[in-house]
């Protein structure tokens, strides 16, 4: 089959061996797989992967022990947990420490006609949703991952409780689902800085809750295209409001000082960029404001899913920068990288013909 | 009257004007006061303070318009709010824009005969705790404050709530008081990095709602103090198990890289050590493993008092290494900057004998 494999380095090849099926686990017809930062990283060594590179994929089941799921079409969480342990029995996959990472970690990736999922990772994409916003739902769910850590995501039956006499709850109906927006009224200041794919993913995620999101950027087609459901865009400035939550996503060194400058005290820092160099930092401010910095990744795909379904008009396509065909994987790496470039798509063929070797 | 004031070096200085009453404030005869490190950060330069220095106290107030408190003994939470902005309207004049602060910023201390306190921000000490307990009031609020950013100290009435179904909710009877523990159980490992009196006292607080609160250290005399309910106690050690929540207290450059290492994902890491220098930090680890970082300051009096007044066998007094007269405050400060010294005390006169200006 055909694959994108990085080894030594990045290469495209025609003839690699088709995933072999075995107890627990799918086979997937790849349909379209995105490039995603993390790809680019990985090239540069980090994780020291070697294999298939790719985790964003929309794919059809060609073989799988449970019947139902052949020929659905589907994405998959990419966080493949032992399901044993601590974390997986908390329903943190994505944090085991013995798990394999489609694409990342210890497991080949998408990038190739077909590719192999465990079973209890697939997610079904419903027949509403395309699928070049299907395509969208790994990164919409990282960003998704911040409504979850600021626990504004909670059970709806929370709603009915006697709720804590906190300053300023409230609920929000958040379209067709209630969440509880723990300690948030809705009109707190958002602000999430850097103009790339996950910056603007996240400004629009948060925009669903919050009535106030800025987006801040170097680039005016970036911040163009941002422009989304009230969120603010804003090129560089000096002159920032001081905001309640500040997203951290310009995936540069000092991202969390200007960060630390801009959040209110007792506000809330959330920290997505994954800087190899120890940044240094000036934590006399975090202890003396009391500022909260989280670290966020990998989110559920159930989050990004509700989003897609509650929001159809959510203009992810505007994200798409171009679209190769799996022979041109390599161009559409080359052209993934250049500056000013969101993301880009391989192609592995139309699901709806019959799938090749 | 006799005071410890900071100009361009540290002066003892026996006829300091003593403060005088105004609206909305109270005049307190200090009994005694004590040394923290930040007043010996403070010589250093730290805020560029001058004026009478001290934030830990216990006194008797002598003049107040509400002349319920006259001859009450007392103390004071150390921020004074504009009690206007946001901040104050929230409840956390501690983080006013506007505020000055007992000893820090733009107000006299309490390291003389008299002090000036806002009536608002006294704080009655009941007949059953006795001055040296009292006197780690502020130090022990801040270790409290733990306890509420973490979300443990919630109302009473939260305890009858249908709770969400997060994995591992519970209760406490938090002896007198019931608590909601969020998101906790209670059997989370708990280490703290630093057995300086900060470090201690975030220990002993700690395992008033931990079962396995282990308290990280170098100096064998400090960590035999710091035994107390449970709270176990470690030399440094290269092979300390992973930790759920990580308070890092150690006043040290390298601390925070240390309670990265230490924190399980999805960990919590409480960071009270305020460093001058900027700190160079992993942040990839925290963004990777999700871990939440939490600047941590001041508390609320009223918590202090509650643990003070639940837990009568809180050996505070072991914290304390000496006691000087007033007379001897430079004396005071030179023994408290030594290795290996806890709290140091300044005796201001017997409250029960008659002042004297």
């Amino acid at each position: 089959m055909r694959a994108v494999v990085l080894d030594s380095e990045l290469q495209y090849i025609s003839n690699y061996p088709k995933p072999v099926i075995e107890q627990g686990w799918a086979i997937i017809k790849v349909i379209k797989a995105g490039i995603c930062n993390t790809d680019l990283e990985l090239i540069k060594g980090y994780m020291g992967f070697k294999g298939v590179l790719g985790h964003e994929f929309v794919g059809i089941v060609k073989e799988c022990e449970d019947k139902t799921w052949i020929d659905k079409i589907v994405t998959g969480e990419i966080n493949f947990g032992c399901n044993t342990c601590d974390s997986c029995l908390k329903g943190l996959q994505r944090h085991c420490p013995n798990r394999s990472t489609l694409g990342i970690v210890n497991a080949d990736g998408c990038m190739s006609d077909y590719c192999k999922i465990p079973i209890d990772c697939l997610v079904e994409i419903p027949q509403d949703i395309t699928i070049n916003k299907a395509i969208f739902i790994e990164p919409l769910s990282a960003a998704c991952e911040i409504l979850e850590q600021l626990n504004i995501l909670q059970p709806i039956h929370f709603s009915k409780c006697d709720l804590p006499t906190q300053p300023q709850n409230g609920h929000i109906k958040f379209r067709k689902q209630k969440y509880l927006r723990y300690n948030y009224t809705g009109t707190e200041q958002v602000t999430v800085l850097g103009d790339g794919k996950l910056g603007i993913l996240c400004a629009w995620v948060l925009s669903t809750v919050f009535k106030n999101v800025t987006l801040v950027g170097h680039h005016k087609e970036k911040l163009l295209i941002a422009s989304w459901n009230g969120v603010k865009t804003i090129k560089n400035s000096d002159n920032l409001p001081k905001a309640d939550i500040v997203v951290e996503a310009t995936g540069s060194v000092n991202g969390l000082n200007s960060a630390v400058e801009l959040c209110i005290p007792r506000g809330t820092i959330i920290l997505k960029s994954t800087i190899a160099e120890q940044t240094p930092v000036n934590f006399t401010q975090i202890v003396v404001d009391e500022i909260t910095v989280i670290g966020s990744r990998c989110g559920q795909f159930k989050d990004g899913l509700n989003i897609l379904q509650n929001y159809p008009d959510l203009p992810l396509e505007r994200l798409i920068s171009s679209e190769f065909p799996a022979e041109k994987s390599i161009e559409a790496f080359s052209e993934s990288s250049k500056k000013g470039i969101l993301k880009v798509l391989i192609n592995f063929g139309d699901w709806r013909l019959e799938t090749r070797d």
